[in-house]
């Protein structure tokens, strides 16, 4: 392609809304425009990358058997009622206004769906099915250019099996399948547990890229391994139990103590003496019911370990409706003479716990010497808190570190909720008739191109390797008023092309080579090919490899053997 | 893929709701399955076909210059409101509910977009962008399945010029590289004119596949290649004309008299003595305003034409509307006497013409001695009349024969209208903001592949030639029973999976010959390959050419090579 014809819209500035590398690079390269927040065009070199992760995702899930599909966007409100996941999604998911239709999120339910029509015994099976395609959210904070956008490609893949064990396979070919994937395309990713969320299903793990502009956090132990979504990530923090004989309960004037840290220096109490009452709402059928949940000290609760272990959606209350439910309002609020009958949880570490101050449900006071296991109806025990940075790995005891990081795949074990909310069933060998046992497993297509070019670029621009690079080599006709430079340069474009070498060819005329120079570093194709007046006249051309900087001349009888070469040698 | 463990489900009975060929062929070989009305799943089988068609179009695209894009199916509705088109598409374009999005029918929209932003000179264009990707259009009536459905598959490209012969060169391209794609796809085809409707625009033709399932009709002349959508098609049908000296006008009764044929037969005339009115509505502004139309006789009213005429859109008026602006009800209108000033055109071929008969405004009553030219204010002679079988050519006067078409692609020169409407516009050599000059061009990728079909079998099932087959070579373990037959058949397929020949392997046990010929026949890969008990005993193995039906046998030692050699005879 001839940069005088292509349309690449490269820019010097830096995009007002643009904070994270990948954004700034995909817009000033000219990869990508924003047609409205969170929605966005691929212009051509952006979408040659796109392609190239597709062609190496699709490789890879043939080559585990998995067969491609296209399911359509536009789906039936009705097949995801039978899910209850349009309340699920809420507005997350669009709703078509002049027909009965939302645009699909994801694909389990037209999957299931399939399945229910077509697979009949345990012979249909093993099967799975993939597609690449876009996928519709309607995010209410698109951010991060494309790594949280309100369309997206993504390659999601399913599989359907008769057994548990067919299941684990299943779900073992994709995480191998992902490795080569990110592998292939040159990433640095992790694995980590992961919660299953809104999916449901019993295992899932994350594929993960460590970078600061990430959403989700994750504990990692340098030592032994362990990586988990903070989500679900535990500690060896060790349990407060029993300290002496329990006292019993006094109450105590707290004038406008409101936090932990309140508490303990007006007492002169650390946060393990402390049990920290919150309250949530979680559904239970149509109706949203109080739930009173105990951490010790300052631990923060979990929300997506709430959920897990409500099994249902669940969201703060607000300090307004906590008077009416106790009599008191936010930090003074105890497990002690609650006004009404509620549902109490506690996290793990309070168990056995005794002699703690908490608060009195009365505003201004709180108690001391409770002891939850004589004092308080817990209905359970849980893993509730947040990992913090430096803790115990739950494992090997090391230190966990706690980092930022992009999402780049989630596969799920899912079960059998879809196949029973559709009624895909089958019958097994005995001939009973069994719902169909799923698997779900997605990769944000976008999101490999912005984490690769998060882990791979400089000040100049994007530094690609050759899986994913849009051309192998930029060549440049550095002094476009000669003509010898021009004849050269055309000569060795024509040349690449024929050996199928794609190769983007700079024979701007009028344009500076200081200015060529900066776009091809900006774009950065792995190899640039530098044909100036002052190298023509010794016979020479020189290459310079983008990632590192290095340039060497080489005879001009030569260049597309010495391009070849050093193409087999790089990235 | 092995058919043990593909999805590929065939069906022995013809779906219900099919009635054209292609669609029932679709389903039955297992290439799509309906979702719901107008939206279908495609299946591996179906999607392998997808690819192909697609990457031809791709390759051809690429090779005129094009450069391809991905833009977003969701689109601010502010973007089609500056092109009047939110009015102009009506509901057949999405709306999303819960964002102020629609789904992009179309992209001309963010295409000029991106140009305003980007186009600033000459200089930058020519430029063709072109995408393939999901339309979603909201089809009252969805039909023929994957032909018009409410989702599917488009090629689009749009071409940017600065000059009116540049827009001629961009269009020319794509006309060829369209004859291109068509040609390699196997598909038989002719170009018409067509009308530009609600695309706007100077020139427009469709490429067009003969088929009773079509939904377009076309006037063609066998003999000098004359060829159009009677949508605009013209023939030598001659005026009406002076028939001696104008009468003056008469008044009839006509108790009951409706129609054409009635008065005629009533009054012993001809259809070329009468003038027939007919009243449409048309858009003005906000407002909708009646117009009264004159054709010649029996001569149909091409709504197209009027469209085109008059410039906006066009709805025929109900027969309850007619008396409040006629004073009289549909059968006895007429030009004289009309009780409200209403605009009346007519038809080419009354231009001139005296001596009619027509309605009198007065139900029950007619007029006679009507001379257009001096008793009615006419504000235009247009050609509005629909051609139909039988008339002369327009160029040469050969009769004209009248088909039944599928559009497979339309290819549009659109000039400035979205330009003007977006404020795309250039600085030309003297420095002066012109409006960017627009072609827009489309191809139905999944028309491509149903007509290919309609075209391509037999009662069999499906004929694929090797540039659309899903697989090359369809492997048939003849006796699934017989353990040198399964080995034989194994080791084949093994070899043509390494020799990268596309093959489908018929490696199920316990399915019967007959069903496995059948389903071969059914799926209609363009060869078979059948490893039978008997054959090998003679050390022979026997392939069909499914087009011809052709059966031969080979040796057993040289079956890849007999393979390759016929793959390389067939087309």
């Amino acid at each position: 392609m001839k940069l005088s014809k292509a349309f690449i819209p490269t820019l010097k500035e830096v995009p007002a809304d643009a904070v994270i590398t990948s954004h700034k690079l995909m817009i000033r390269s000219g990869m990508i425009r924003p047609l409205t927040a969170g929605v966005y065009s691929f212009l051509p070199l952006g979408y040659r990358v796109i392609k190239k992760i597709i062609d190496i995702v699709r490789e890879e899930m043939d080559s585990i058997g998995a067969q491609e599909f296209f399911l359509p966007a536009l789906n039936p409100i009705e097949l995801w009622e039978q899910t209850d996941r349009v309340k699920a999604f809420g507005d997350t998911m669009y709703h078509v206004k002049n027909r009965p239709y939302v645009l699909a999120p994801t694909h389990e339910e037209v999957i299931a769906h399939i399945a229910k029509n077509h697979i009949q015994s345990y012979k249909d099976m093993p099967q799975v099915w993939y597609q690449v395609q876009t996928k519709f959210r309607n995010e209410a904070r698109p951010r991060s250019g494309v790594i949280r956008s309100r369309q997206f490609f993504m390659k999601d893949a399913y599989s359907l099996d008769s057994s548990w064990e067919g299941l684990d396979k299943s779900y073992n070919d994709q995480h191998e399948a992902y490795k080569k994937i990110f592998t292939r395309c040159g990433i640095k990713f992790f694995v980590v547990g992961a919660s299953s969320g809104a999916m449901g299903g019993n295992k899932s793990q994350e594929f993960m890229v460590e970078s600061n502009a990430g959403e989700d956090t994750c504990a990692l132990c340098d030592k032994c391994g362990y990586a988990a979504n903070v989500e679900v990530a535990t500690s060896k923090k060790e349990k407060i139990g029993k300290r002496g004989e329990s006292k019993s309960i006094e109450k105590i004037h707290t004038p406008n103590i409101k936090t932990i840290d309140e508490l303990c220096s007006f007492l002169k109490i650390t946060p393990d003496d402390c049990a920290k009452a919150v309250v949530y709402f979680y559904q239970v059928e149509d109706k949203w019911e109080p739930v009173l949940i105990f951490m010790s000290g300052n631990d923060e609760l979990n929300e997506s370990k709430l959920t897990s272990v409500l099994g249902c959606q669940v969201v703060p209350a607000k300090p307004e409706e906590l008077f009416d439910i106790f009599g008191a309002n936010a930090g003074s609020l105890g497990p002690i003479n609650i006004k009404k009958k509620i549902k109490i949880i506690a996290d793990k570490r309070l168990e056995g716990a005794n002699n703690l101050y908490s608060g009195a449900n009365e505003d201004d006071y709180h108690l001391s010497g409770i002891d939850f296991e004589r004092d308080v109806k817990v209905d359970g025990y849980y893993d509730l808190r947040t990992v913090i940075e430096g803790e115990a790995c739950p494992d090997c005891g090391t230190p966990l570190r706690i980092v930022k990081a992009i999402e780049l795949g989630h596969i799920f074990k899912l079960g059998t909720k879809y196949s029973e909310g559709l009624q895909a069933n089958f019958l097994d060998e005995k001939g009973e008739e069994k719902p169909i046992i799923m698997g779900s497993y997605g990769i944000g297509i976008e999101r490999v191109c912005a984490c690769y070019i998060e882990q791979n670029n400089d000040e100049y621009g994007i530094i690609w390797n050759k899986a994913l690079a849009p051309y192998l080599v930029s060549l440049i006709a550095v002094n476009s008023n000669v003509k010898e430079v021009m004849q050269k340069s055309e000569e060795i474009y024509n040349l690449l092309v024929k050996k199928n070498i794609d190769t983007v060819y700079d024979d701007r005329v009028g344009v500076s080579p200081g200015f060529k120079f900066k776009d091809a570093d900006l774009i950065g194709i792995p190899l640039q090919v530098l044909v100036s007046e002052k190298n023509l006249k010794n016979g020479k051309i020189e290459i310079k490899i983008r990632r590192t900087g290095e340039r060497k001349l080489f005879d001009q009888d030569k260049i597309i053997e010495s391009i070849e070469n050093i193409l087999k040698e790089i990235d």
